[in-house]
């Protein structure tokens, strides 16, 4: 159980950022209308406010790297807490932008998960 | 209710670093034995492993510097999810150490929270 747990977090990481690093209009499969989204301290809810957020996010290309994963499973039945730590590296920046962020995924009917909860925060040093 | 939340999740903040910075063993009326932490990537549950896990921790004083908080309602009714960042100040340690840090807190029937889930992580640059 909880080495499934540790499963599903790595994988819904690996699947979340490449789609973030490919195509960030296509994150719109892993949110609903309940979805909140905390981005630097901005609050966005449901899907479209959320996928509107990302698409205008002020850089062209970006790339995701993962330093840390951790997963334990929430008290909602099936639900998972995924913490995520690593740098983010984009197209017209040299340097790299430390970054941690949390993910509370929730199974759906259809025997996925979706972000009900998602918090980012850039790492000033 | 939303800013409830915000609300809530501040005065959790500062009453966990609060304990945390002054008696470690005290963070027990915070956890209960469903409760898991993970601590730089060890996993723990219940309270017992947990406060024992802070009391040994190999440093006698130490000071958390909060920088940001952000906090959602998670799908548990009642629930919340905050997302701290700051720095820790150690008493033997010259420089401060960046830290990220995410609590899943679960109403209690007396009208308080307990800590579900417990996820912490120093931030290398």
């Amino acid at each position: 159980m909880e080495e499934q747990v540790e499963m599903v977090g790595r994988a819904f990481v690996e699947h979340y950022y490449h789609l973030f690093d490919s195509d960030r209009s296509s994150l719109a499969s892993l949110y609903n209308q309940s979805s909140m989204l905390t981005f630097e301290g901005q609050k966005l809810q449901g899907v479209d406010n959320i996928c509107t957020k990302f698409t205008q996010l002020p850089f062209s290309k970006c790339h995701h790297l993962i330093s840390t994963i951790d997963s334990q499973p929430s008290s909602f039945a099936g639900g998972i807490v995924v913490f995520v730590s690593g740098s983010l590296q984009l197209s017209d920046e040299e340097h790299l932008l430390r970054f941690s962020q949390m993910f509370h995924l929730i199974p759906t009917p259809q025997g996925s998960f979706y972000v009900q909860n998602d918090i980012f925060r850039l790492n000033y040093g």
